[in-house]
């Protein structure tokens, strides 16, 4: 598993049904896209959540930031490169790129992610697992390209006077494999309250999100926001039963360009 | 682009993120899969979107039917089979055959398609499309295996005294690239009417969908339903402004079975 590259390479079609009405893929698929290269690099590396599960552990993804320089377009290929930045003994953070298949750059990403024990839900040491194995990847001062990414990191959220947007009920679809809200959905959400009117016009440049705890699923989603230009802020809350304040899920922010002579 | 073969074959990764909370492919995501194959497979042998757009004409699914017998899981690559069963001027009828990696047969699809006027909205003769080159791909006798489906037509839905069961909004997240309710969406909207616990005990079996017009967005969906032992029956309507009387989106049909020592 360590002769396995640093720098995994997957490659994807952008399936017509993943993309929205302007033909262009969805930003919560892109960002599933690149989840699913993560999957893949930790799996074949020999510390993906599958053998992890097996040993009562699991990732969960604590912060992402994702920026593209272009949104790719349905049925183009596109390739994500994903590799191991950090490691610290309670967190790793992971990068990505997104090319073309002429080798253009789409965009970034960069992302910390935490190792939890799945029954008391606290951090587990990293090092545990098979030795440090996942540090033998870390990428060095030779693999120059991917040494420094061009954007910056996953921003602090704060949100001052936020309102309440929507309450939206979440069901089986919003239900990820791990039994909680998926991390995408939130996105969806949040993006539905964007009228298409408003879809057709701009488009999405960069996302982040910090993730507080994990969404319980058949509970309604609170949606708070407000705009600090040019930025969208929202918080995601939930009413649990056992708890008499709200309870935190999530924070996004969505930063977002005029579409300029784009083919409506 | 007639020399190619007349059954196409497309593989494809069940994403992490395709699962549902049972680990394994969600029922829209693989019929979003075979849809994603047909559209290929019509692309690469000149009659595809793509192609038909410029020309304003487009494809239209008029009716589906999926049968499973193994839902593949998290991780495993299947092939999608599809090919043209018959062509009427105007209307044709494309089959699908769902395999492992190791060639086990996991499901069929029937579907019915018509060709229409992006304008006028009516249907549009399928020979006009260089010169009926779409008859060359029909399956022929010496296509043995291809010749015969062992599942049934796509069923005609009756519904008998159907009770409102729920009205959703619909949003950017449920529109398609052509601006339309993703037909896929009302899979979910629909699946979304039984719990998580429901869920976590009975597989889906087989789908059938008929499509009546096509969803606005923005509008909501009202799903009305009924259950027919072993079927569950719905039809989606929406209330459009320039009608006085609900105006039919489409009808779907569920049968399923419960489910024998899963992994819950």
């Amino acid at each position: 598993m360590n002769q396995l590259p640093k720098i995994g390479r997957y490659s994807f079609r952008v399936e017509q049904y993943q993309c929205n009405v302007r033909k262009m893929l969805r930003f919560s698929s892109l960002v599933n896209i690149m989840l699913s290269a993560a999957d893949y690099h930790s799996t074949e590396r020999g510390f993906g959540t599958i053998y992890l599960n097996e040993m009562g552990k699991t990732w969960v993804l604590s912060r992402l930031a994702v920026e593209m320089e272009r949104i790719p377009s349905r049925h183009q290929e596109i390739t994500i490169e994903t590799w191991i930045d950090k490691v610290h003994p309670l967190f790793t953070s992971r990068n990505f790129r997104a090319l073309s298949k002429e080798g253009e750059v789409l965009g970034w990403g960069r992302s910390v992610w935490a190792m939890i024990d799945t029954t008391t839900r606290h951090p587990v040491d990293l090092m545990e697992i098979h030795d440090g194995l996942i540090t033998t990847f870390i990428v060095k001062p030779e693999d120059k390209e991917y040494l420094e990414v061009p954007i910056d990191r996953p921003a602090k959220i704060q949100l001052d006077e936020p309102s309440l947007f929507r309450i939206d009920n979440t069901y089986f679809s919003d239900v990820d494999f791990n039994g909680h809200i998926n991390s995408m959905r939130y996105v969806d959400h949040v993006l539905d309250i964007f009228p298409l009117s408003w879809h057709k016009k701009n488009n999405i440049k960069r996302l982040d999100i910090a993730f507080i705890a994990e969404g319980r699923p058949e509970i309604p989603i609170k949606i708070y926001g407000t705009f600090n230009h040019p930025d969208y802020l929202f918080k995601i809350m939930q009413d649990l039963p056992e708890n008499s304040e709200e309870s935190e899920a999530c924070r996004l922010r969505l930063r977002t360009i005029p579409l300029v002579g784009a083919d409506l």
